[in-house]
């Protein structure tokens, strides 16, 4: 770590909120406590979890990406050794069940239905499950499963948003004969195509966003019981918001959020994923309460990357207007954003959301974006680590690079000219941006890099190889909504803190623990941490959109505080003296001026509680806490890449990666900056690996880690993580997320730097992903 | 049900608390929720739980009394088939664990060492557990258990207190020489000594109060299960507190409360039994952490009956005093508490709480009690449903019935000279009666009961029995302490009702929902009511002492008032209308003067969760409220008993059983009339059939149903009750704890009918329980 306003984490953290004493733990890079179970084996994932009877659910799913079903036959199956039962959708309609993923159809130009459990008539995507067979044991599932017989009449299929929408294209849905779920505007058209018309400069670009597939470590996995005393379903499931999958299987399944109790263990990974509502949760819940035993859902990894939300892929058409002296004038932006076949959750409204980051760290004074939502006969698309962001940003850096280009500038020195210096801002997407200090952080950032010296390399090194040097700003909107905290005091003085997010890789358990001890002024080794629990914790939102520390995070610094008065009422009745004389200081409670006694936050807890609290005293020592964050705060960085892109092979070589982030305060530097590197790898897979691949009939092509490829240790290079630390004045602990910095920035950063290289070939522009076949094929075309 | 006040249920109850409506569930005998699952098996109960790998926990148990142990053998049991462990004292000794339940030393004379989960180097009552054997099979451990070789030197056993604290008697521990644990004494001597010696007669007796062995339909049984990536201890358990065994359960495993969840599933009857802590969850939370497998312990009916607490068991001798005019002048009472071997809790202090209720109705000037808790080799004595109040009434009752027959005064005229009529009344023991109306109490009781009539029948029947009528009246203190309650309403509108108290057979499911029906104003049926789970629900503090409707019921009816008010200003502000100006009827918010528009609670409770809560608008919609009941409140009533007694057999048969009691309002008349019922026949269980009885070697003679005699259906007659309505001024609801009154009442009511029939025989006094046997003895003793 090298960042100096890190140099000493506790000189200026949270003292505002802390209790009396001047040291916190706020800023320290204390070890992560979730560690050892992960690295021991001790953590309990969904498919660890066993119970008496647990049977095993598995899917037939669709060959055809688009189809019509006549039949399906379960005879073969029904009569497999060990199957319980087997589902189709004739059993779902028979039940009470609605049995359909919900959809929020606000903002769409159709009213598609959404996303059957099974299959109704038709298929609309390679992989869409058709049946689902429930045996005692996951391979006779499986064998079961691959007996059910569907006959089905084969549609032709689209996969590309952009042929979907051609006259002639195969159609999803009659309420949307072009295929378009919605359309969606941004900023002012008129005045955009008057500043591009006006600008000394246009360059335009045609920028494909490439389809990814989530891997997380973990597939999804589901166990759901079904308690018949007490009419009460729970389910266990791999799961970033267990609200938010509580509310989704009450409409899927028909019960009331009352009667469901979901519980996310441990999650290996998330990156929004886990945070949409699957087929697979749904059909187990569908089965316990059908069969009254407990049955499990795991998907292999084939079917998280056949019938999982994917994420990204756009297509996109953009032209950024910029004068001589370098001001950007204006950026006009067209994206066709492919939706897959069904929407999940909100998903096809979501594209709508992309362009309010087009702006990234400049003063463009005009900015028109349209984007369309397409369906095609792919699996759906949802939110993935940066969900829009990472699109966005993508448009803009790439953009200015291009101008940069064409100027003939130093792309640094165009994007410092253009860079936001006064805050708030607010841009022509109606962004309004928090705080920052964007100059210092692009500074910084090169002086780290040694951008000069990059810069004044030879165009090839010893090797033949083209050397090259790009960077990319980028500005994140964190945060958003409701999250509750809870801080409950025990008797003993131990102490639960609870938030409706979860932690699936972020260090809830530690940070939270920090921010509660700092504020609470109780030892950090007495407070506990839990999420993941319905029953046990308010109605929450979920970790997803870089919003925990924020919103999850100030919501238990919150509730911390208003524990932390209460102890203090008590313990002045406890010392008879007036409030005002009680001093708090190292989890002990006193009023020298009053008397000699003192009280541990432990003695009041126990108090707090005891058999008839003495009179003046309200009894009991917590406090939940829902946080609204009402403005969004921004985390901004620049990334700084340099690179040496071998001609004969394409190979690209990431020589040096400086990342400079700001997010705020820091509750924990160390966990901040895996975050980053973390999201940078993640970046780097988009960059330069990964990308889904379907046949025009809509065959997955990618459907395994041997066709889809996420970068592994040693394609990661060592990531050099610098800091600034501008408080966001939107929250008391002035934190900002930083879940998905490095995916938004890594991308552009990147290919700027590849782009950087190939330019003494005269190529403006790779698509990603920068794999050695297409690098090659670039210098090969340019070479011709 | 004949009670006129209830005779229109709806008509006078919960006004004040109600939303806008004037219809209220609070008064209505709502069919029991909770009955459907118990009826058809479905109920979970604690030995119905299974985990995979589940084990299992047994104990060697002392067959002596009072021993040194000189050795404990375990190899045979360990190289038994099947056996996982064997643990002695040895084992944790050389652990983390402390291994000792904890005891309140409070007000103690002595300072006693508390119950070792297994026997250090003595036991001291037969049943005490030795070693414990966790086995894959609960046969096999029994099997293994048996084959535990303890070596022992025995020592004498002393079993009854008045015999304990004899100069020769065995001592239980060096630090108590007398045996004596505790003394205390309420009220003033030298007053009484001076009203007893100015009182016209004096009447006095020796009463014994049997000892009783809890018989609830379920044993005791807990499954632990430790969770090592999270160092987290869950528990399931028969408890009627689960935060109360958690705090038990931390102290005597050495965790912190926040490493513990206690879970009570369905419970089968708790009686106070299932408040306390006893060593079986307590080792099998040991074994499951040693063994890292999850560890099931349940009691057999007969550790049960020789190893779990029992109840009573006081050998009292009491005098009153009492003018010619019938006016009372005091009351001198002393009176030996066997507590058995060891404390549990607080039981060894519990005696002391007994002699504030030694008033019972009556302005009683001087009182005064003296009570020793004295150590036998028995079980432990803890509190049993009445839990001191028993004990106190029947010394009261008996002696005001002895009086009478003294004076030769109708027992309900002398009761009525000396009736309390203005409230709030403090007694000569301390006792602050908060509201009641006595006197007609009685004489609707009376009424009720033809007791005229009964009074005046012949003394024997035309089949040569002994006929006799009994009256007992009594006050009950009810309530206390602090206890927590939530009101959670999801984003779809349904509710979550909890609460720190936990139903075995009391129907807060039902009366919880119908009062937060009425506060709420939403639909009952959208009303879920969850108890039994430590990390679900704030602090608690349980449900014994007829306290659950008083501190849950106000806990929750609290909270739905503020979730109310929150929700009333949320629709405000989504009718865009001022908060005054907003009706509520019929779970719709509404703005006749302003809107056309209206909200349902679900588009509140939607909006309050949502995305984006619109500004002027705090997110969340819940309460937590911990209340704290400063002020007891006092349950009374009058039973009236009329008997038939043969003297041949000494058979007794109860003709007529009134019970008229008032709680105050009434939640669910239904259920109130349930308890009454149950009451009425677990007190007459103790005044006609059970009796721990102990052979003067310590062994427990009684140790299963062949010789521990609880009425069967058709032991308890046709239970005619009869109801006042006078609301306590203590809480806003207006209602007073009954779960125990029955078992107040009923004995010294039964045996003053009995009395009265063998008056002609002479006979003053025949002790409990009236078998049979004893009471032919007396009427030959009589005869002779």
């Amino acid at each position: 770590m090298t960042d100096d306003a890190q140099a000493d984490p506790t000189a200026d953290a949270g003292d505002a909120g802390t209790a009396d004493g001047p040291d916190t733990l706020v800023g320290e890079g204390v070890d992560r406590r979730e560690d050892a179970a992960l690295l021991t084996g001790d953590a309990t994932f969904t498919d660890d979890i066993d119970h008496p009877d647990l049977a095993y659910l598995t899917f037939a799913r669709s060959e055809a990406a688009h189809a019509d079903i006549e039949a399906v036959d379960t005879a073969a199956a029904e009569s497999t050794e060990g199957v319980l039962a087997v589902y189709t959708w004739d059993d779902i309609a028979a039940s009470d069940v609605p049995g359909v993923l919900p959809i929020s159809t606000h903002g769409l130009d159709c009213d598609p239905p959404g996303h059957p459990v099974l299959a109704r008539d038709r298929v609309r995507y390679q992989g869409q499950p058709i049946a689902a067979v429930v045996a005692d044991d996951r391979y006779r599932a499986r064998d079961a499963a691959d007996a059910v017989e569907v006959t089905a009449d084969s549609r032709p299929a689209v996969v590309d948003q952009r042929e979907a929408r051609a006259e002639a294209a195969p159609t999803l849905y009659e309420d949307a004969p072009d295929n378009v779920a919605a359309t969606s505007e941004l900023g002012d058209r008129e005045a955009t195509d008057d500043a591009l018309a006006d600008a000394d400069h246009t360059v335009e670009r045609d920028l494909t966003n490439n389809r990814l597939i989530p891997t997380a470590l973990e597939p999804r996995a589901a166990v759901a019981r079904w308690d018949a005393g007490d009419e009460r379903l729970t389910v266990e499931l791999t799961s970033q918001s267990p609200h938010g999958h509580r509310g989704k299987l009450s409409t899927t399944l028909g019960l009331p959020e009352s009667a469901i109790r979901v519980v996310a263990p441990s999650v290996g990974g998330g990156f929004g994923h886990k945070g949409h509502h699957h087929p697979g949760e749904a059909a187990a819940a569908f089965a316990a309460m059908d069969l009254a035993v407990p049955v499990k859902w795991t998907a292999t990894r084939g079917e998280n990357y056949l019938a999982g939300a994917h994420g990204r892929d756009h297509r996109t058409t953009a032209e950024l207007g910029v004068d001589d002296d370098g001001t950007i004038r204006g950026l006009a932006v067209e994206t066709d954003a492919n939706v897959g076949a069904y929407g999940l959750g909100g998903s096809l409204g979501m594209p709508g959301w992309y362009g309010s980051l087009l702006s990234s760290q400049y003063a463009i004074p005009a900015i028109h974006c349209e984007t369309r939502a397409v369906f095609t006969n792919t699996a759906p698309i949802h939110s993935y680590r940066g969900a829009g962001r990472p699109e966005a940003n993508y448009v803009a850096e790439r953009l200015v690079d291009a101008a940069a280009r064409e100027l003939g500038v130093d792309p640094a020195e165009l994007r410092r000219r253009n860079q936001i210096a006064e805050f708030p801002h607010e841009t022509a997407v109606g962004a309004t941006y928090d705080s920052g200090d964007y100059g210092r952080g692009l500074d910084e950032a090169l002086d780290a890099a040694g951008w000069a010296d990059l810069r004044d390399r030879p165009d090839r090194d010893d090797d033949g190889r083209y050397l090259g040097v790009g960077l990319a700003c980028y500005v994140e909107s964190t945060g958003g909504g409701m999250e509750s905290g809870v801080v409950r005091a025990h008797p003993d003085g131990t102490v639960t803190v609870s938030a409706g997010t979860h932690s699936h890789g972020q260090g809830h358990a530690t940070t939270y623990a920090q921010i509660v001890a700092d504020e609470l002024g109780v030892d950090y080794d007495a407070i506990d941490v839990r999420e993941g629990d319905s029953d046990a914790i308010p109605q929450g939102t979920g970790t997803f959109g870089s919003r925990s520390t924020i919103t999850g995070g100030n919501a238990v610094a919150e509730s911390a505080r208003a524990v932390r008065e209460t102890a203090r009422e008590l313990a002045a009745n406890l010392l008879d003296a007036p409030e005002s004389a009680v001093e708090y200081r190292d989890g002990t409670f006193s009023a020298p001026d009053h008397t000699a006694e003192t009280r541990a936050f432990a003695d009041v807890a126990e108090a707090a509680y005891g058999w008839g609290v003495p009179e003046g005293m309200d009894p009991g020592l917590e406090a939940t806490t829902f946080f609204e964050q009402d403005e969004t705060a921004y985390t901004f960085g620049t990334h700084v890449v340099s690179v040496a892109v071998d001609p004969e092979t394409g190979a690209v070589d990431i020589e040096r990666y400086v990342a400079l982030d700001d997010c705020g305060e820091r509750v924990n530097p160390t966990i901040v900056e895996g975050q980053i590197e973390g999201g940078v790898a993640q970046g780097i897979g988009q960059a330069r690996y990964e990308a889904a691949v379907y046949a025009d009939d809509g065959s997955l092509e990618t459907d395994s880690m041997l066709d889809y490829a996420v970068p592994r240790s040693f394609h990661v290079p060592d990531i050099e993580t610098e800091a600034t630390v501008t408080p966001s004045p939107t929250n008391d602990l002035g934190v900002k997320g930083i879940g998905e910095a490095g995916t938004i920035a890594a991308p552009p950063a990147v290919v700027n730097a590849v782009c950087d290289a190939l330019a003494p070939l005269g190529i403006d522009h790779v698509d990603m992903p920068l794999t050695g076949e297409r690098v090659r094929s670039a210098v090969r075309d340019a070479r011709e």
